[in-house]
Formats: structure tokens, sequence, C-alpha cells
């Protein structure tokens, strides 16, 4: 599931756009300077960011907006910061996932590896040269993310406390993939419990808990909704990333944009495992899951496993508790009930996806 | 020739160090609230910036002091934000040239690669393990670099001046290691002006210039003598990579702690392989030259090769020419003698290495 589908009011994109479009044109001109070659690494990046719903931005411009912010142009800028920290962490995840691909057309890893086999470069060489330009890319955006908040115009607490905001997100989202690797080093599926800590550092913080919460502390929202909307993203993150596992194994191609095999083939590590591992079924697919080679009739019989020894339903029955628990934590008085409204949408499209 | 052997009065270093072990410190206490390996990845970074000799953090110190700062502590965490920076390029530059060794101890790409083998990972998967571990943990080095920054306490015309010299000094950085990577795709050796473009953007722009005049913009250096620090920084960034370039390739082993045939091996783009491209004798080592399998009777030749055409001696008196701009630079009344005098063994020092 793309969370690009998740629908939230759009309010004040025209200006995250135009923030975004700016920072990437005068970056390119310093680039050009440079040289030509530099100048095309940049337009690269950009072409990353392009595309996308901007389901950040949204989120912080929601709460921004809903708890009375005014200044749209300057929270823009806030939700630019968040866009290209997203991109950071994309274009440098495809690196350690080896994925030369993103929505169907190359990543940076993918046109510098075309480049690099243009040039005469062997196979592995010219992978390696995608990865490099993938990394250096990654740290233009994760470096600029921070850029782009110190732009934002704010007393000098508030500015700490947004900057402490990106960097908890920085902090979660380097924990959550640095977990995903060491997890996948031991042969035995984590219990349910690591795979929602996963979700929440991998997904929650950085996608919505730190959106949510700038655009609440930069609105000057009361404490108490600032800890609501903490509660809120953490659990609609997980609610997302344990629907989104469930949609990687059974759901359709065309509509996630992605394959369905990708993720038993590499035996990712998800709720669905995690329950029929415990199961004797697990015996009969324990050998196919994470296998490079497997088959799509291998993959189809893990499927039915999958489905016929409940892991799906009670996969899909956890999402939906997830959700439930979100929308719960904004029953409060100190959550404006526009702003309720506003984030709905974003937990019913998680269930739904997968009901 | 390691930056560590230049030599810069150590006037606040022990803050510097304390700034690095508080930020370390901290670090690891919220990353042990995640898991037991999360607190072992940051420990790995925290050894990654041990033992270095704190140049950039020295060139911090020593503008800022020489130009009348008086409160040291507070200079300490900006000397610290270019060290973290610094950490953050070695590692991702490590990955880069696919290294897993520095200064002669497993780099955070060694460290994981081992422990994927140890986990029974194939060759491949356990080296795709070890980059994966170094990307993640550069990009905690890079973000801090920033979050180190934000710590200095200045009005905010100084603030945003700081931000910039470190926006300055990692656009450069990647735009340098991006043209180095574009350069080996092409067959040709790059002419002598484009390895000059290269050192100033790899060394020059972070590991001098930007050290110096950040210390000097916080000292509240005039703007004439931020300008001289910044011509210093250039001449001399430079003047210190094609030193160290002779190094990699004449140098003594046990004093550089780097094999002398690396950069052969590898063909890296360097002066002395500028110089010697135009000359006839370069169709007799044209071929070794990048060869990986080049042996160490072949490097001899190639060595001889060098140091007949001239190309040796025509990369040191290059060295030593950009050595001596470099102090010229600084024959200013509006640089003070102690800084000028502080200053020299930096230059000194490049030059007596190659003599």
């Amino acid at each position: 599931m793309d969370m690009d589908t998740l629908l939230v009011e759009p309010v004040g994109l025209e200006e995250v756009e135009g923030a975004l479009a700016r920072f990437f044109e005068e970056s390119k001109l310093r680039a050009e300077k440079i040289s030509q070659g530099y100048h095309g690494l940049w337009q690269t990046l950009e072409q990353c960011t392009a595309g996308g719903k901007r389901f950040r931005p949204r989120l912080v411009m929601s709460a921004y907006r809903m708890l009375g912010g005014t200044d749209v142009d300057n929270a823009a800028e806030l939700g630019a910061a968040f866009e290209l920290l997203h991109t950071a962490l994309i274009v440098h995840d495809d690196v350690i996932d080896r994925d030369f691909v993103r929505r169907g057309i190359p990543n940076v890893s993918g046109r510098y590896r075309f480049i690099a086999e243009r040039a005469g470069m062997d196979p592995a060489g010219a992978r390696h040269v995608g990865f490099s330009a993938a990394v250096i890319a990654g740290d233009l955006a994760l470096s600029n993310a921070h850029r782009l908040l110190e732009r934002v115009e704010a007393p000098s607490g508030v500015r700490r406390r947004l900057s402490e905001i990106l960097d908890e997100a920085v902090f979660a989202s380097a924990a959550g993939e640095f977990l995903d690797i060491e997890t996948s080093l031991d042969a035995a599926m984590p219990p349910l419990e690591d795979i929602v800590h996963m979700a929440r550092l991998k997904t929650s913080v950085y996608s919505f808990e730190g959106p949510l919460q700038a655009g609440a502390v930069l609105a000057g929202g009361s404490e108490d909704v600032i800890t609501r909307l903490g509660e809120f993203g953490r659990d609609a993150g997980i609610a997302y990333q344990i629907a989104d596992d469930i949609l990687g194994v059974f759901g359709n191609e065309t509509r996630t944009g992605k394959t369905n095999w990708g993720d038993l083939r590499e035996g990712k590590r998800t709720a669905l495992m995690s329950f029929v591992s415990a199961r004797p079924e697990w015996d009969s697919i324990s050998a196919l899951v994470g296998d490079p080679q497997m088959s799509a009739a291998e993959a189809d019989y893990v499927r039915r496993i999958l489905v016929n020894s409940g892991a799906k339903d009670y996969s899909a029955h956890l999402a939906a508790d997830y959700a439930r628990r979100a929308r719960t934590h904004l029953e409060s008085d100190a959550v404006p009930s526009a702003l309720r409204a506003a984030l709905d949408p974003v937990v019913s499209a998680v269930v739904d996806r997968v009901r």
C-alpha cells in the first residue's frame, strides 16, 4: 500500500511544492557551477521527490492549520523538511534493499548503474557505482532536511523542539533499519512484540508522529494535543505497517506498484511470518520463505498456508486493532474535531485496504 | 599522509573531547533503550571517531582563540560538529571505496561484515550487511553534525552563517566524491585542472576552509580575515591532497598506515597520473594502472616510470607551490601574527613530507 493513497485534507500543499521547488532550483544552480554531472545528480534527487503525494507534509500542514496556525508559507518549509527526510530515507533504504527501481522507474542506484554500464563497466562494478551515487544523493537529502528546518521562523524554544523532533525521526528510523538487518541475520522469525517495535521505529516515528507533532508544535498547540498526536501517530503507523506487509504478500501488483513475491523471497519479518512461525504449518514453508529462487507456484503455496493457518486474518485484525487504538487517542477535548475528522481517513484507509 | 600529523596548536581540545564524549554518552543511553544491537552500532560509530588527532577541531579552535574568542566550551561544540562531519564522510567514503579496514582495524563495514559472516551468511551477503550498517552509521553522524552545530550559542546571524558553512562543506564534499566516481568511469586521465578542482571539493572545503572560517565567524572575526582564511584553506587543502596522493604511491607503508599500491591498482586520478598520461611513457604503463591484479613488481615498474618521467617531481613542486600560495594569503594585517604562526606548521608539514 502506497502511503500516498491515504487521504488527508490538502491544506498548504502548493506552498510545500513551492518550498521544495525553490530548494531544488537553488541547489541545481549551485551544482551547475561545479559540474554538469553534479547538476545531474541533483536532478535525479529532485525526480525522487516528485510524483509522491506528500503524505508527511500533509500531516504537518493538517496539524498546523487545524491547531490555529496561520503562516502557511512558514509551515510549508517544515513540511518540505519532512518530505526531504523521506527522500533521504528511501534513497538509502533502496541501497540497503539492493533495489534499482522504485514506482516502476529506475531510482538513483538504477540510473547510475545504467550510466556505468553504458561506460563499459562490468555488472558488479556498475552496481557499486549505482549504490555509491545513491549514498551521496541520500546524504545530500538528509543534510538538507536540517537546512529546510532551519528556514522555519520560530522562537528559539520552538526551533529547538522542532529540531528534536527531526532528530528523533532520524534516530528511530536508523534504529528500525538497523534492527531489520540484525533480525534478518537470525534464522528464527522474531516474536510479534519485535515486529511491532520495528514498525514503530521504521514507520510511525518519521511518517506519522514526527510530522503531526512538528505541525502542532509550530502552531503552538497544547502539550496535551502534542502528546495525543504522538500516540495517534504511533498506533496509526504500526497499523499502516502491518497492513502494508499484508499487501506486500497478497496485494494486487498493479495497485501496489510492486511485486507480491518480493517480501516472500526476501523472507521479510512481518506479523504474518511471526504468527505462522509459531504454528505447526511452519514446517511446510520454512524452507521456502527467504529463498531468493522461490517460484510463483511456491509463492502461491506459501500464501495458501498463510490464509489457512489464520496468519492473514490475524494480521488484518491486528492492523484494525491498532487503527482503532489510534482513533481512541484523538477522542479528547484537546483535539479539535476538525483535526480528528481530517485524520480519520488515514486510519480508515489502512483498515479498508486489507479488509 | 594522515592529516593527524599536521600540527596545530591544541587550544581547547579537551573541551572538544568533552563535547564528543557527552554526545556519544547521551546517544548510547538513548540507543540502549531501543536495543542492545543499536547500542553496539553507536559504540562502533564512537570508535570511528576515536584515535584521530582532531585536525578539524584544531583548526576551529585555533581560528576562534586567536581571533579573540573566549568561550571555549561553546566553540568546542562547533569543533565537535566538524569532527562528526568528518566521521560521516569517512564512514560513507569507505562504503564507496569498498574498504573494510581503516587505520589497520575493521571499520563499520568490516565489523558488521564479520558479524554477518559469523551468523552464517555468504560472503556477498555479509559484505552488503557491512555496507548497510555503514550507510546507517554515516547517516547518524551526518545528521548529528547538524545537531551539534545547533548547540552552539550565538546570535541568529552568526548561527545562520555557521549553518551555511557546514552546508557548503557537505555540498562540496558530495560533489567531490561524485566527480571522483564520474571521472573513474572515463578511461582517460583527467587534466590537472580537474584534479585540482576535485582536491578542493573533496579536501579543502570541509577539512580546511570550513573549520577555519567557522571558528573565525564564531569569534566575530572581520570579513577580511574570514576571506583570507578561506583562501588559505583552499590552497592548503589542495597542497595537502596532492602530497597525500604522492605518499599514496611512494609513501612508507608503516608511516602512512596504508598500502602504497592500493591507489595504483585502483587507478586513482591524481596529479601524478594526469602528468604522466600526457607523456610518451604513458603507453608503457597505461594498461597496468587501474589493474586490480597489479603485482608488486609491476607497481615498482610504474613507480620508476613516475619518477623518470618527472611526474613525481612535478607533483611535489605543485604541492609546494600551493603551500606557498596558501602562506601568501595569510600575509595581511587582517591576520593576527599568532594565527599565522599557528597555521604555518600545517603547510610546512605538507611540503616536508614529500620533499
